[in-house]
């Protein structure tokens, strides 16, 4: 197995964190994220986005936990509100595999985040919904037009075990999962070699 | 059976005329497209999409058969040009949702349209496999809260023949579906009971 040299982006989140223990143990890791970890990367930003990635180098592969979400009642949902995701969770990834692609070397790979709520919905969570379901879309279509022997998947985790203090509530007759489950998901796509995969993790 | 009165917007465009020609055989049609119609639109502007439905007045069905997105390959698609189907099909039909829940009678329907993309993707086709995932993935969530019985449901159709002048050279070996067919989608959508579903035709 050859050591990679990957970029996390959310390295330091929950998801981020544990994604970034499990790589650490084989590979190079270099965490970005809004606040904390060695690069700063503000995803709503394509400049950002651009200046993270000159200072990352080059990298074998890129994988984002991270992306904003707007959560609240549909009959209170403004277009302003649907394009916090629009522009964070969606635009932010697609544009790190835009943007990230020239940085990637060949037959490296992307590893993006979606949700189980493209698939089972909970009330709030139309822009989560549409979000998610757009970033397993554009997975299964960026595959077949990456250049070099590039991949992409998606990890579509069901609520955190580690998360459940803030979101229970929301995630009522959810089976969590534990995070070391989520990040196994990750390194199936960073270390394996499937493209185009959406990798449900806890349904 | 209940006469029905149904706002079809993008009335006028191919699969358009197929659903209202349908349609008109048990129900008052009123059509909605951006140059044709009995109403103009433009999906890409929330102000339109309220002046055109204060316009329709009470409707207990909405029919969207429109929606532009951008088609190019990956390596060229700029973040504009990805925007162009994220504020159109998307946010369109997002938008005639959020604004046309009030004018939509109790036990009303929209039926939103997305596109095999989502599944089966082509060259240049990543902003529109994004863009018609998000929108299955926008009903399933919407579905669950809409008020007063109100259903949603999206109809994902394959490239229809009668486009294929158009469109041949991007969808090679795609088995190409009557606009007819399609139509009856949209039907099963408005005059059945089913909510939150996607309806794929011809695939």
């Amino acid at each position: 197995m050859t050591k990679q040299r990957i970029l996390v982006i959310g390295g330091t989140g929950t998801i981020g964190t544990a994604v970034v223990k499990e790589l650490s143990k084989r590979h190079e890791v270099v965490t970005a994220g809004h606040d904390h970890g060695d690069l700063l990367i503000d995803m709503g930003s394509e400049s950002s986005i651009k200046e993270a990635f000159k200072k990352a180098g080059k990298l074998n592969a890129v994988v984002v936990t991270a992306g904003k979400v707007h959560f609240e009642g549909f009959n209170n949902m403004s277009a302003e509100k649907f394009q916090i995701g629009l522009n964070h969770k969606l635009m932010g990834q697609i544009n790190i595999v835009r943007i990230g692609t020239e940085f990637v070397q060949d037959k490296g790979s992307f590893t993006l985040t979606s949700g189980i709520l493209s698939k089972d919905p909970i009330f709030s969570g139309t822009s989560a919904s549409a979000v998610n379901a757009a970033i397993d879309g554009f997975v299964i279509a960026a595959a077949i037009e990456l250049p070099r022997g590039i991949r992409i998947n998606s990890v579509s985790p069901t609520v955190v075990a580690e998360s459940m203090d803030k979101y229970a509530a929301f995630f009522r007759g959810y089976e969590p999962v534990p995070v070391e489950k989520v990040a196994l998901a990750y390194c199936k796509s960073v270390e394996g070699l499937q493209t185009g995969k959406t990798f449900p993790v806890g349904y």
